[in-house]
């Protein structure tokens, strides 16, 4: 191995250097004061932890997703923590347990064995939020009115949301009958999205010629408001309980159009990669240019009974370095000051103050090459700032 | 497993939740805030890197320190940062190399397989600072202010400072041309302290008295400024670079002394814990009731080398988690505002702008329990705070 492979860093890992780490720094406190703003309360679960922990209640992906670890001090494996929502939802079952609502966020790395796609890195900086507590509408419309706040004060221009809702396909598979072979059998075509091949399963699975009807529809439930309604209509009689949950979808568009007029909407019931434990409503912010969605979330009623409290939930996250990359939110540099190497008492006392003031002030070491807006300068005994032109 | 089993932390691994992450959130802040004012940029090294590249150049205590993990992705060992100098030490020798003196700051998590110390989180929140390029006196008075600094705007109390300098016993080591061996089992008794088995290993190995007795005085050297120099005229006759090792600790001392009159220093040329590839004069903070340092760092002179660029350097880092324990650095909290859950759009756009103004303003949801400082109500069509007795 030569000298420069030894430095290379393992794909989708990377290093941030000045200034754009100074950038993300900013980022992040702005982004965590909008979520303060918003009444979410900042906590941090540990990094790393047993792996029946920190596995209970998510799906298989995660599992895949999870570095694993052995603990000398106990023999049992531990996981580097893939995903904060299963972590956070522990917070609200048991170890905090808050008696009423329960809001929270995060702002952390978080570890994965595989991309979850292409062009996402493997130690994102997950920033996020959860609401606990509220199974109604509300619940919706506060956490996708937070994520588009915060894209919006990200800097993040030109979002389009998607809506979609993974009850829709759960009770069209109620209705079917499906075992639970073949609901995997279902999902797993529709994380590939090839319609001619679910056409095809549909054919192999499904016999009631009404149900068949409804599937195929559901196959290509995407598209506008427009879209959406018609399908609500035919729907409703087939398996209402399909209709009722993309009613649900209509009825919290309609809440975000009013807040966020500017904003374009688009549905699609057929997206289900990356919902991994969710169980309703989901959605997520899409910017041009970028593949992936750049922040996402969704309901995941269930995921609390296995801490022994089942509460409703919802929540959502994105990655803070993919959201510096597509924001433009502002960054404050502070003015700059260059102090001589002087063993003076005072002009450290005067120094310190400066700094207390907000300023920053280097003291010239051999070969300081930084460049400053300041010098400061003794004139008649005493120290005094002097513009650098 | 019982279900409570399965949510117990590992040893050493904790979960931080509201408010003590508020609190911790906050000194994060303005401690990197305080590296900032001194010129310090953030830089974040990834947390998961290839093993050699992050065990390159420093001491084995690291390497049995780190979790390891195979990447799927190229077949490789990686390891989880356990210290983040090495990876500073790298961006200064190669990613970032900047062409004069180098200032670098971060706070992150690191992951020690064993703890450091039985007192230690396995987990730290590591913040420090890096300072490269400068060999002399300044440096190191710099780089202790600046912890200093820290330590006092994080409101730590009855701080003391602890200065040594490994370079004295290299010395010794090299007047006495002891072998790799030799300074190996030299360096393992230092580490456990025992003066008797120390003056024992020096019967063995030490022919020459007068080597024998700067041996015999350097295990005990060890006290106040006092003790300091007169240890520097009796040595230095005998083996004059350890002379000249503890002269240079006595000018920063001086130095220290007078900018902070009323810090308490105390002098420990055998303490070598917690120095694993510290090359001169070293430093810790410690505060009454916690054992170990708070603080602690010191000259790597060498580490730069490997990566290409030898360097000289000196930095300190401590974990958040303790600064925060034993800290009193004020937490702002915002006032906060319960608003009615009402789909008026004139009411989303009020409670956007007070949250913009930096109000804390919660939608209420149904069972939401919050403690609120005021109200919004409607009077006469206009939405207004009303305070809460």
């Amino acid at each position: 191995m030569t000298s420069a492979d030894r430095w290379l860093l393992p794909d989708g890992i990377e290093e941030i250097l000045p200034p754009q780490a100074r950038q993300i720094e900013s980022l992040r406190r702005q982004l965590l004061d909008v979520l303060d703003g918003w009444g979410y309360d900042v906590v941090m679960p540990p990094a790393l932890e047993y792996l029946d922990s920190l596995l209970t209640g998510v799906g298989k992906d995660l599992d895949l997703r999870t570095f694993k670890v052995t603990d000398q001090l106990s023999g049992r494996l531990m996981g580097l923590s893939a995903d904060t929502t299963p972590q956070v939802a522990r917070i609200d079952a048991h170890s905090f347990a808050p008696e009423g609502v329960g809001r929270f966020c995060y702002c952390r790395t978080v570890f994965h064995a595989k991309s979850s796609s292409l062009l996402a890195s493997r130690t994102p900086t997950q920033i996020g939020a959860e609401l606990y507590g509220e199974a109604g509408i509300d619940a919706d419309v506060e956490i996708i009115s937070l994520m588009v706040d915060l894209l919006k004060r990200a800097g993040v221009r030109q979002v389009h949301l998607d809506l979609g809702n993974v009850a829709v396909f759960r009770a069209l598979a109620d209705a079917a009958q499906l075992t639970d072979a073949q609901q995997q059998s279902l999902f797993a075509l529709l994380r590939l999205k090839c319609v001619s091949d679910l056409d095809q399963w549909a054919r192999e699975h499904i016999v009631d010629p009404g149900l068949a009807s409804a599937f195929a529809q559901a196959f290509r439930l995407q598209g506008d408001l427009q879209a959406l309604t018609s399908a609500i209509a035919e729907l409703s009689a087939a398996v209402p309980t399909a209709a009722t949950a993309l009613q649900h979808t209509l009825d919290v568009a309609q809440r975000l159009m009013a807040r966020f007029p500017e904003l374009p909407l688009y549905f699609d019931f057929t997206e289900l990669r990356g919902y991994d434990y969710h169980t309703g409503l989901v959605f997520a912010a899409y910017v041009p240019g970028y593949g992936d969605a750049v922040m996402q979330g969704g309901r995941y009623d269930e995921t609390g009974a296995v801490f022994g409290r089942a509460r409703p939930a919802t929540g959502f996250s994105g990655d803070l370095k993919v959201l510096a990359r597509f924001g433009s939110a502002s960054v404050t540099c502070r003015e700059t000051v260059l102090a001589p190497n002087d063993h003076d008492e005072q002009l450290w006392q005067h120094i310190q103050t400066l700094r207390e003031q907000g300023k920053r002030v280097l003291t010239q070491l051999n070969g300081d090459t930084v460049a400053a807006d300041y010098q400061l300068q003794k004139h008649d005994g005493q120290w005094q700032l002097v513009k650098i032109n």
